[in-house]
């Protein structure tokens, strides 16, 4: 998935057109910002959960890899430029109210996650209570992150 | 997944404890709400993205079930109150730094989009371009909506 062309988006007016319609018109919340599943295109695991602006959906639609916004650095983030685990994009989807996509990719390298794991999502809730438990969810890392974030 | 005593939630104040540690932290933005992706515990299929807020989250805990807050209508959100389409919850995973969460659920009934498809994410990005076109991802409406939600 990559493209030279100009991208723009389509218009929001129409919220029949936006729930049917076959136009693209991401709804951008008051931070400029929408929210963006990476899911394993293979397995359907969920890899991360991350966040796009307009310029970082555009640089991912262009460029085919998934490029997401750092709320925390406050700039755009090419997954994986540094540590060389980029994620190719196959597939993206939008829900009916164009509020959220999911990047079907092909995770390169061990993992996505900064933490060591493959997913982002290592631990699971084990006991409801005061307070939650969690339990892990995948058993060991799968490389270590010193070694690649340094 | 239900539990009958009080349900609290860990500290965030040392981000190791949060991205390591066995204490759930979730965090909430400035409105209070945390993201919810719910995932079909089958298949993997991402079937919409939603918002929880504290007492949705404890209520989620508590009865087993899918419990959102609704961004539009200001309110606690029991998923399958009205249409009958509940998400049966068996387990919920939270990500490296717990501001983001995966539900897996069995849907009842035939979807969980207010459309009539069985995911919300029922179109894909066709062809980036001006503006970007998207494409049916899933063929048929899996039931008519307005037999249900009258």
């Amino acid at each position: 998935m990559s493209h030279s062309t100009e991208i723009t988006f389509g218009s929001r007016e129409d919220r029949g057109a936006v729930e049917t319609g076959l136009v693209f018109a991401p709804k951008f919340d008051e931070h400029g910002l929408i929210v963006a599943v990476a899911q394993d295109e293979d397995t359907n695991e969920v890899l991360m959960v991350a966040y796009m602006n307009e310029e970082s959906l555009r640089q991912t639609l262009e460029i085919g890899e998934a490029v997401y916004y750092s709320r925390s650095r406050k700039q755009l983030w090419h997954k994986g430029a540094t540590s060389g685990h980029t994620q190719v994009v196959s597939k993206i989807l939008t829900d009916c109210d164009q509020d959220a996509l999911v990047l079907k990719v092909h995770q390169h390298g061990p993992g996505c996650c900064h933490a060591g794991y493959r997913s982002c999502f290592y631990r699971n809730i084990q006991e409801p209570g005061a307070p939650v438990a969690l339990g892990q969810e995948i058993a060991d890392q799968s490389y270590d992150p010193n070694q690649v974030y340094k």
